[in-house]
């Protein structure tokens, strides 16, 4: 599938690809905050093939994508995002309805791909392994790919932005996708506007990360 | 958090990197078979770490981790894994079955670390940022720190497998936690006794994988 001179004998993972690759975690962001330049397609093909290395449960792959070119879609798409976000909005009280106000939570103005990411609910691949009391890990295979392909893009110098501020049948019917898939991602892909290392979320103050997050019970 | 020399200017990744970190995703796999060898725990706590770094909805780091080392409380687990496997055994017939009762689907009894990883689902942190129409958006940010774990894992040579077939609420019964938490995972992490590019079950003929299912629909 990917055309790159592969190793096919168990790689040995030196420091340098270690600090590397932990670079790549800590500069990983969730971008609102696109160039509106298009992208490279070969780039874009690339990531799509390593999307398709993601674990899924009894190697099902459920993840089906939809890339959103039409414009008179895309502004359904952006309606939809306005008015959820607009409820949302009416959530808040007081400073932190005015701080939400101020936030940027989307690129999907600028960005100049769309990419809707979905779970195909009625697959027959993978012959039900793994789901007979966890259903929802279909879903979660295709959260592991739609990280996958946020990983690789970044590694690629592309910026994905993750917008959860939609309703999902809304955005299913917008695309008119067979009846059984159901939307996990909506994704804005392009060239970052800018780059930092801290989320916009902490530089902005609505939430800084804990790093005690990580702390690990015993039983 | 993390002590290694890091970038604090946006990283160039190299075309070196980048072909590490394509192998890095072709070589991860879901590992049913482990040494009892137990793991350097000066790693456990850099893989940790790293996975403090994935993406969260609304900056929110949901995910708890719970370390499970006490063997009456493994035991529980490992009957509960019988359980279940054996009730979806059922689920299968002829060749199918046959098959599914020949897989190893767990290294529960070897692999020197059991890691149940939780979702908290009455966690302030984020003040629930793009979860209106999506409330799933805090499992699924879960699952984002599971697939860097495992990355994270990987690039440091200990293998993950990710167990599925047990029942969330016996599981989170069985070790305690506090009511609002929701199994996302359970996790095997040890260091692998193969060492295999292709997975498992496409080796046994459960399932193989199906290059197509990258494919984008355009609309």
């Amino acid at each position: 599938m990917l055309k790159h001179k592969a190793v096919e004998t168990p790689p040995d993972f030196d420091t340098r690809f270690r600090q590397n690759f932990a670079d790549l975690l800590r500069w990983r962001r969730d971008v609102r905050h696109f160039l509106t330049d298009p992208i490279d397609e070969h780039i874009f093909q690339k990531v799509m093939a390593l999307t398709n290395y993601a674990p899924s449960v009894g190697n099902s792959q459920p993840w089906r994508f939809v890339r959103v070119n039409d414009p008179a879609r895309r502004e359904r798409v952006i309606d939809n995002f306005k008015q959820v976000n607009s409820a949302a909005l009416s959530d808040y009280k007081g400073d932190r309805a005015a701080l939400y106000a101020k936030l940027k939570l989307a690129g999907l103005q600028e960005a100049p791909v769309h990419l809707a990411v979905f779970s195909d609910e009625g697959t027959e691949q993978g012959h039900k392994l793994g789901r007979k009391t966890m259903p929802e890990m279909l879903r979660y295979s295709v959260v592991t790919a739609v990280h996958t392909l946020w990983l690789a893009a970044r590694a690629y110098d592309l910026g994905v932005g993750w917008v959860s501020i939609l309703d999902p049948e809304e955005i299913s019917a917008i695309l008119d996708v067979p009846e059984e898939w159901r939307l996990v991602a909506y994704l804005c892909i392009g060239y970052p506007a800018k780059k930092e290392m801290t989320p916009e979320l902490e530089l902005k103050g609505w939430e800084h990360r804990h790093p005690e997050n990580c702390e690990v019970l015993l039983r």
